[in-house]
């Protein structure tokens, strides 16, 4: 059975990961006969942000692996033991943690770092040839590690996300929400999900696909 | 467009909303061509608990209606407007949280008491026809509610939850997590999802089916 990563960063899309997102991932891997891994860094999250009225939890502190556990049923590793998994692919959920925990895209852009356990799994990944998956904002973070690759990407059709991911020289592919883009460029998918404003089936269909094209690619 | 609304009673499983049930049941919603509406109580968690180790995060507090709110996109309401909200049918999401916030049935079993807003809710939905739908544990508070009704429940194959059902006046009925049970009494289905040891696929084949009942009986 293939086993196939899935990378989270907290739970609940405004400090981690889209919700909605994940669980989709995990149905398609589980209806395409695969193995989902849940993963997520052992980092604080950069902060808590109370989803009902959208304002900073100032005092709360939450940590991303614990909160990824949620999703996960507590099923969930520690990113820097990626290796020891023996994975066959890796998919990463977007949400704000995506920009906030894994990187710093969501406070500086196209300058943004991303944390290194998971810049060097992209790394290792790729070069493997194993296949990457990107849902929503997370194609930021694959432009970041590889654009020299001169992946293909997309994000929906929002210019500036767009734009920061082509001058960190990846290239963007506009696609619709029930839409996955296969890159020429290395076995890499990506699909918006909720960059766009689409519907939860939409969302749904965009994800299936993109696990199905990984899932050929193996 | 139909209103089928969705109740949640926290964010994780073991101290909230189970999120994997939460949202194939708005995935279900959507699909059907209803419209989900989140509902949650405004009132503090009874506990927090820790995801990754099972164990109690004693000095952290969270509201139920805030960490709902994760899984709701922000788009969820207090439990007490539920009147205002002309909704068509209603539907109760599984995990710790309905045994813990919704009701005491986590610690007195069919001695429990259920929160009096969602009590009257279930009264009110009943009495004027509406289906509810009850996934994983929440048939215990279906039975506590509306047990005098005869009605009858699903909650897999437990024999204590079995026999707490029955203790409360229901009848329970034993079901796989890939099937719904409609009640030969009122307006009521029921689909045990994660009370089995299950896969996230077949549970979403279960709640797919009971939302299926659902629209039809509208």
């Amino acid at each position: 059975m293939k086993k196939i990563g899935v990378l989270l960063s907290g739970c609940g899309y405004l400090d981690g990961s889209e919700i909605h997102e994940a669980v989709l991932t995990l149905l398609a891997i589980d209806n395409a006969g695969a193995k989902a891994v849940c993963l997520a860094p052992n980092i604080p999250q950069h902060h808590v942000v109370n989803h009902l009225n959208g304002e900073e939890a100032a005092s709360e502190t939450r940590n991303v692996l614990v909160e990824a556990a949620r999703i996960a049923r507590g099923a969930v590793t520690d990113l820097r033991k990626i290796d020891t998994l023996d994975l066959d692919a890796l998919i990463l959920v977007g949400g704000y943690g995506a920009g906030k925990n894994l990187s710093t895209y969501a406070f500086k852009g196209s300058d943004c770092d991303v944390i290194p356990e998971l810049s060097s799994a992209l790394q290792s990944f790729y070069k493997a040839g194993k296949p990457l998956g990107f849902i929503c904002i997370t194609p930021v973070i694959g432009a970041k590690v590889l654009g020299e690759q001169k992946i293909e990407l997309t994000s929906g059709c929002d210019k500036e996300t767009a734009g920061n991911i082509e001058a960190m020289g990846a290239r963007h592919i506009e696609c619709t929400a029930s839409e996955a883009i296969v890159s020429k460029q290395g076995k890499v998918v990506s699909t918006p999900a909720y960059m766009l404003e689409t519907s939860i089936a939409e969302v749904a269909k965009g994800i299936g696909k993109l696990v199905t094209e990984i899932i050929a690619m193996l």
